[in-house]
């Protein structure tokens, strides 16, 4: 192999792709990443089998070739030169990197024994806005499980419903749904189970350089492909809980504030409700047109915190303020209207600027 | 006691003497902040024994008294309070807050279980510039050593020396030296063992809003006062070892080099060292003007840097890349100057635009 390319350009493929390379791999090739020629570009791809990414930099093919190299050592190394041309090549199992005054050597692996990353043939595919999809994703994914016993509560939902596309994440507790976009009858109409790490890979990906992410999936994986770069993910299998019918259509009390505020108070209250799992109690007071958060520990002392809102109908619930804090952080309207029904039913936070977004937490039993 | 004082200028005492208490304290109470009036202020102060920091916030005292509170809750709740008034009291063992339309209730303890934070009385003393001891901090405090088995290597020697102050750390792999100030012939002497860990809370404290540092001293402790802030610390007690005889006057080769240059190429040569315990070899070649620098680790690959030097006799030593890179962040000139004296003796680095200042790192045997 003989290539060369620009500083930046493989700084920027590496990082895309290094992340997914294992660090405690059981498979010690895929701590490495594979560095492939590939017609007039150079192909990185990394994979910890249960994601693939790779990127294809623009380079300058003198000789084609492959190898692989450590990923931690290759993405730090490019990352610490200074912007010039690099000229890599291989000698056997090393490759050879040149830049400037910089010179190294770097012991890999055969290509050959890097394990191959899978492909969506004969898939179906949708065009999603990017933009969309990435706000989708931050809202949605810090959601999902991370208790790998019930698989498929780690998987972000991608799913079709009423001529528009959902994605949607719960841990059991708590809810997040997001809508993406219409869908046309002739379109596919997905119902996919994606592991929420690998959409938050793919979040990390979408940097605004592209207008859309083509995704594609058959009936093991889906791939979501960025411009020349290509996150291909296995789904996970089994049937996502259906979750519509748990959520209240109105609440029977609720309240509307500045989301702010409603994040001050909870976080404030949150420092006295750690002995207690973060349970605080939310008193909603007609009278007084104001909400309340009290939370105590017996050992530190207690607290009561309240702001003014718009009430509607009052009443008191108990919340896990971490689940009520991560959802304020993810509505981005600075007015937020949240509503319970009683001390046990699900409680549901939205907003009336951003129509496509909901939130469920579930109340504590107080 | 019943005190009310703006919320700044509670959570800046607070942030000041917080850090200092402990977490895992052998005796709990170390672990609060003690609050008590003083006059028409309110003093703030925590201790872990070998350090106390003190803090008078300008409040309005009501009504006089003390009490001790978690350090951890407290200067996160009012860290969380929005700019107000905050009025605090006590009632028995309980601190009661109020701030706008927050209230909350910290179970505390007494004051009286609060270990004194001791004084210095009929001390030595001397006025230090801030500006410079804030600067001579941070070039000096992380070459000491963090082994408690060599208890006087943990230290910052603080001494006179020929008419001048001079601040010093070593963990005798490598020597820091700063020159502070001079010193007038009449003026107090200092030798002073001060730990590194407590000079490292003073350089947190001293943020540009004082000229001075009023240092004084007796045999067991040393104080720091800078405006309302006093930071008592034990002293160390031994001899610091005769470091300035171990300096070479004059280096045998050496070269002069862009600071940013050579802390980039050492920055990439450690990446190569990491088996080999940090070690790289610099080659001085004055036929080339350059300085290269190699590192080879036999499992991962190897790696050669080079930059252009004003070179000065020439030749090869060994270094801990670590100490080299934190050398030179600790130097603020553009310029830098390296010398060496054969492969054992101790290499110096300096800047001609900082002449107080002096780095010695010890050669690895290579």
């Amino acid at each position: 192999m003989e290539v060369e390319l620009t500083q930046e350009n493989l700084a920027r493929a590496l990082n895309l792709v290094g992340r997914v390379a294992g660090t405690r791999a059981t498979l010690p090739v895929l701590s490495n990443i594979l560095i492939k020629t590939s017609n007039q570009q150079l192909g990185l791809a990394a994979t910890n089998l249960e994601i693939g990414v790779t990127h294809l930099a623009s380079a300058k093919i003198t000789k084609p070739g492959s190898i692989t190299v450590p990923a931690r050592l290759m993405v730090e190394f490019i990352n610490s030169l200074p912007p010039s041309n690099v000229s890599i090549g291989t000698d056997g199992q090393k490759l050879l990197i040149k830049a400037g005054q910089f010179q190294s050597t770097i012991n890999g692996v055969a290509s050959e024994e890097f394990p191959a990353i899978p492909e969506v043939k004969n898939g179906r595919g949708l065009q999603l806005p990017a933009g969309e999809l990435k706000a989708a994703l931050a809202q949605v994914i810090f959601a999902a499980s991370g208790d790998e016993t019930r698989p498929v509560l780690t998987a972000c939902y991608l799913h079709a419903h009423n001529g528009a596309l959902y994605l949607v994440a719960t841990d059991s507790y708590r809810l997040a749904e997001r809508r993406l976009m219409k869908l046309g009858k002739n379109d596919p109409q997905p119902e996919l189970l994606i592991p929420a790490r690998s959409l938050a890979e793919l979040l990390r990906i979408i940097d605004d350089s592209q207008e859309t992410v083509e995704l594609a999936w058959d009936d093991a994986q889906a791939e979501l492909r960025y411009g020349q770069t290509t996150l291909v993910s296995r789904l996970i299998d089994g049937k996502y809980p259906s979750y519509r019918d748990l959520i209240p259509k109105k609440g029977e009390i609720g309240f509307s504030i500045a989301r702010d505020e409603l994040l001050r108070i909870t976080k404030v209250a949150s420092l006295f409700a750690r002995e207690s799992a973060g349970g605080i109690t939310l008193t909603i007071d007609e009278g007084q047109k104001e909400v309340r958060i009290h939370s105590v520990a017996s050992q530190i002392g207690e607290n009561t915190s309240a702001a003014s809102a718009e009430v509607q109908g009052g009443g008191e619930v108990t919340l896990n303020s971490r689940y009520l804090i991560e959802a304020l952080g993810a509505i981005n309207a600075s007015e937020v209207t949240f509503t319970a029904s009683g001390k046990v039913n699900p409680c549901v936070l939205s907003a009336k600027d951003e129509p496509d977004y909901l939130h469920v937490i579930m109340p504590l039993r107080s």
